[in-house]
């Protein structure tokens, strides 16, 4: 028989105790306690609200605390999480595609809007409206399986890059969001994207760039359907549009993949009113969010006239009354991209 | 200055040091080394076939593992999670609401599915077909807010009782499923619903049954509208078809739901075949599963004859040919109910 002595010399000696227990203490601790949350927000008003929000709702002694299943939090992607400008990525992406598929489509060069595409006038494209984004649309989104999309859409994310600024898209995410949807998760929140983007453009490649996991993005769909090909089981894309998650869409999505209303929302346009007037009308503690796009030195200044990201006067008379918090960009971040100096 | 000699005496006793290993230890030991799994499973084939795959797919050394984000479970529910006869329980909740509903629609007394419905004869009603089952769903599903709705079922759930068991119907549950949820969960899995039924009277009650969250459940939606109600932001429920989660659409629903391909799918009905098509149909180890109603002395026994939860020859004829595991609810299964002596 082994004697006790033998199994404990090893372990009662003080090199082990120090750090066994500096271990329990790290296992035990909330993530939030180990790190400085928001490094890229400057010290205002926004930062404070997030800090207050997060302290009061995991908070057990407090009134306001939520339990961590109901932890819900939804962001918008364009706009929000992302830059949308000088127009939204995902139609860059559409263009970039019908580029590369015209030499199998050569009845395109008499055909808008492919037509004028193609001769670099994305303007005149884009003047036949909803319709031309449409055709644009289904013309690169639809016809193949979604495995088969999704390559695409990863490849296109490798290789493209932001007009502007010269970087491939997933660099033009901002900095201080990634910061902010990580001290959500680290305080038991669950982050979701709730955007009119297309789920299957956003799904392969969102995971990496912001730790969201492809079940936890919602956006706009195009219906599919089940088949065999060569006996294989695959989804196929179908050229029709299914949902369109913007404005009244994403509260109604938000009930239909979740099914539960969000304590915390953050959007960034007129697009997003719904989802915060519906996380809002819930009980308890809530947070409401906006980002403001102020900075034409280091982003893009636009709002009330911008056809992209449209931020009404009617939306910031409202976020005023209902006490929403409005994110400066200029003024709330210290860093836009994590690429900056 | 605080001596270190102070600080290191109380934790270098020796009973400090046996407190702290084993917690270490429980911290570190996965779940499912804690407990026995899958009590009420007797040691047959198919428990046999669970455990090695859980076994394979957790094990890093293994060439089968899956990493923990890709543990993606699929389950049916009516027939695989919870019993689905002498209907299934939600046309009975209907039935239900129909009398409930009946004072305020007087005209129901001359109105076909309704007046056979109100005379007691269930067959009488149901002989219109889809068309009366649509009408009745709609009649008793639609036309609330989703809250309004939640609140229904959740009473309904909490009186209303099985006419043959006379038990509640949330304990017409199968307890080796809910040990298989849990041991799924334990090794890090996340399990889905993906059913039929209406997703929102699942969510109202499936969490507490078996510890599946709201947005774990998939199911048949009708549509809903967003829209002000005296001035309050509600999700109105309408009285139009969205989406039949069933055959080719559980894979369409899993895909636009979650994005990843499960890697176990369980049914027990022909409804169920696209979605262990699908699941099969990708690579490393995958496990799909059809339950079995062979003991009519406990539950029910049907299959190919029955309306209600069709397990075909020909699924019979595929379960064998591509080795899914068909768990004999007679022979696999200890006990079917948790109430059971």
């Amino acid at each position: 028989m082994r004697r006790v002595d033998e199994v404990k010399k090893p372990i009662t000696n003080g090199v082990a105790v120090w750090i066994v227990i500096p271990l329990v203490l790290a296992l035990w601790l909330p993530a939030s306690a180990q790190t400085v949350p928001l490094l890229s927000w400057n010290d205002g008003p926004a930062r404070k609200a997030i800090i207050e929000f997060v302290q009061v709702t995991t908070d057990k002694a407090s009134p306001k605390f939520v339990p961590p299943e109901a932890r819900i939090a939804t962001f918008d992607n364009d706009g929000t999480l992302w830059a949308e400008q000088p127009m939204y990525f995902q139609l860059l992406f559409a263009l970039d595609r019908v580029k590369a598929l015209a030499p199998q489509h050569p009845e395109w060069k008499d055909k808008e809007p492919f037509a004028s595409l193609l001769k670099g006038d994305v303007q005149g494209a884009l003047a036949g409206g909803e319709r031309a984004m449409l055709e644009i649309g289904m013309a690169t989104h639809a016809g193949m399986t979604t495995e088969e999309f999704e390559k695409i859409v990863k490849d296109w994310i490798a290789t493209a890059k932001h007009p502007k600024t010269g970087r491939p898209y997933n660099e033009m995410i901002y900095q201080p969001m990634v910061e902010l949807l990580r001290y959500l998760r680290a305080n038991g929140f669950k982050t979701y994207i709730v955007s009119g983007g297309g789920v299957e453009f956003m799904r392969a490649w969102v995971e990496k760039a912001y730790g969201i996991p492809p079940e936890q993005v919602i956006g706009s769909t195009i219906k599919t359907k089940f088949e065999l090909r060569d006996g294989k089981p695959v989804i196929m894309r179908l050229a029709e549009l299914d949902f369109i998650d913007d404005k009244e869409g994403k509260p109604v999505a938000i009930n239909k993949f979740i099914g539960r209303r969000p304590v915390l929302a953050c959007g960034n346009s007129d697009g997003d009113q719904q989802m915060l007037e519906y996380t809002q009308a819930g009980p308890g503690a809530r947070l409401m969010m906006l980002v403001h796009h102020d900075d034409a030195v280091r982003e893009f200044a636009y709002g009330a006239a911008s056809k992209i990201g449209t931020f009404s006067d009617a939306l910031m008379a409202e976020a005023k009354k209902d006490g929403w918090t409005v994110i400066s960009m200029k003024n709330d971040w210290k860093r836009i991209f994590a690429w900056e100096q």
